[in-house]
């Protein structure tokens, strides 16, 4: 195990950033056609190709999943992914044709300091196809990809992943861009608020403070204009359809709760996507789909720490990274 | 403060429950037609005129939120708050008759060793009347109302409260019903996993263990037949929209996710209604609905610690209660 989502087979990672744009994409792509779900639970999403995977809708499945910086115009970046698609052969089969469906969420980093000003045609389609032609399965976190402009309201943010083995035998994944709208350590401290789930020391190891403070929960988040959004994959390879694919993306969502000090906000976009590979043959029982939906969470919560834990600085931005803050 | 979600102005609450039943009925009695919001993100939910609080459909309000046990059975409930309400000559006036407008959600307590052998009429909505008609700005915690049936894997479950006020000065409450498919507590120690955001001792004041061991955050969850589901309202005196009151609702759910080991599984039916009645004259920006947002996840939180903190011991359930099994 990495612990990486690309533990669940089938996924693989690519990440692309430009240090002066301060901004980036990743994408997760899969080997084949994937059953995919979406929720959005933010109140200041940007998506696209999400009404493809409701439950009520036709599209069997998805290609790849884009998580990536710039706002609504880092929209782009799945263009970039579906050319490669295409290059490549994949999508869905309409008559003479293939069409490869891609979705993305993407995240406020526009006023993080880097260079903004790309004229007419957004960098992101070109970081895309750059990070999909480059897709692995192991990966770095931190201040990398699509998580390279991220930033929290008190530290930088990044790109963080994790996974598990359920007690079951499934494998459970998760991916995550933290730009969240508040903070995913207690207070000022090194303390994260995911440590209660935290394994082998993955994001420092220092557990939990005995006593919070009034002072170490102090709400605490970026002001207007706000400039969050914290965007998330899970994946599994167990064999789901559509609305478990939909379940799995809501109960995902407890672990933006469980590793940030708030998340849901009016202008925050969260959103998770959920995918599932349906490689592993194993039946799916009411328990197994129970189990698979809480350690997503505990994934993903995992996930956000690392990605903030292994952040670094960047120029430019004010804001230290945990390492440099905390680290030894 | 009472620290209660009557610390909202405009908001009382009935309890009734019968012990040979074991279950109950929990109102929560607007003094006028009050705009509301719901999010349905559990996977099993049992609900009644959600639809109606659809920011797209057109009552402005509603008069009454009911929280009570019986399942599908229970869905009773809210025809009694109507019959009282009608006797009190409320209601949405349509012509020359008034249509009270009552939206409920309830839990699944038919398995908790209660008799459940109602014959054709299900008590609740007796039950429901007999809860409005005393309903008060006072009211007890833990086995009470509809909470009085409730159970966690592990500990006896209840009724639940909170408030706070936030620091622009709205005022914010919460009131759930804690029937969680999870646990409140870690592992089976007595710390709560809420207890980074424990007021002034109000569940015990342990704080935090210093470290969360495998063993402590093992996953449990009650077993096929899944009785669970974790019913609650958030409320505040802002001034908001349907649309808005729907944010708060999807916000709130986060309190959930800080003080449950795991929430909205597949077999759950996890639902939090949020009602504004706004009564605070303050302009409402972005900002304060953020920390409206952020403080009602805190006051559910904590609400739900709360219920099970103050639960009694039930005859039939082989459940203890927080306070037996660690109380001093």
């Amino acid at each position: 195990m990495r612990n990486l989502i690309t533990d669940v087979p089938g996924i693989r990672i690519g990440n692309a950033h430009d240090a002066r744009l301060a901004s980036g994409v990743t994408v997760a792509l899969f080997e084949e056609l994937t059953v995919a779900g979406v929720a959005v639970l933010g109140g200041g999403p940007g998506t696209r190709e999400t009404d493809v995977l409701a439950p009520e809708n036709v599209a069997p499945g998805i290609e790849a999943v884009v998580l990536a910086g710039g706002s609504a115009f880092g929209l782009d970046a799945a263009s970039g992914v579906q050319a490669w698609l295409r290059e490549n052969g994949r999508g869905l089969q309409v008559g003479a044709v293939r069409v490869p469906l891609v979705a993305q969420a993407i995240m406020f980093d526009l006023l993080n300091g880097g260079d903004k000003d790309w004229g007419r045609y957004p960098p992101y389609r070109e970081l895309a196809h750059a990070a999909v032609s480059d897709a692995r399965e192991t990966f770095a976190l931190g201040s990398v990809g699509g998580g390279y402009g991220a930033t929290t309201v008190n530290l930088q943010g990044g790109l963080g992943s994790a996974s598990a083995a359920t007690p079951t035998g499934f494998t459970v994944g998760a991916l995550v861009i933290v730009n969240s709208i508040s903070s995913a350590v207690i207070g000022e401290g090194p303390h994260f608020w995911a440590a209660g789930l935290e394994e082998n020391g993955e994001f420092g190891g220092l557990g939990l403070p005995a006593t919070v403070t009034p002072a170490m929960r102090r709400l605490a988040w970026k002001g207007a204009p706000v400039r969050a959004t914290t965007i998330a994959l899970v994946a599994t390879d167990a064999k789901f359809d559509k609305g478990m694919a939909k379940r799995l993306a809501i109960s995902a969502h407890g672990g933006l709760h469980k590793a940030l000090r708030f998340a849901h906000g009016f202008t925050d976009g969260d959103t998770v996507f959920a995918a599932a590979t349906g490689r592993n043959a194993r039946p799916v029982d009411v328990d197994a789909v129970i189990e698979i939906c809480a350690v997503a969470g505990d994934c993903l919560a995992r996930a956000i720490a690392r990605g903030v834990y292994e952040a670094s600085a960047r120029p430019g931005s004010p804001l230290p990274a945990w390492k440099d803050r905390f680290g030894k």
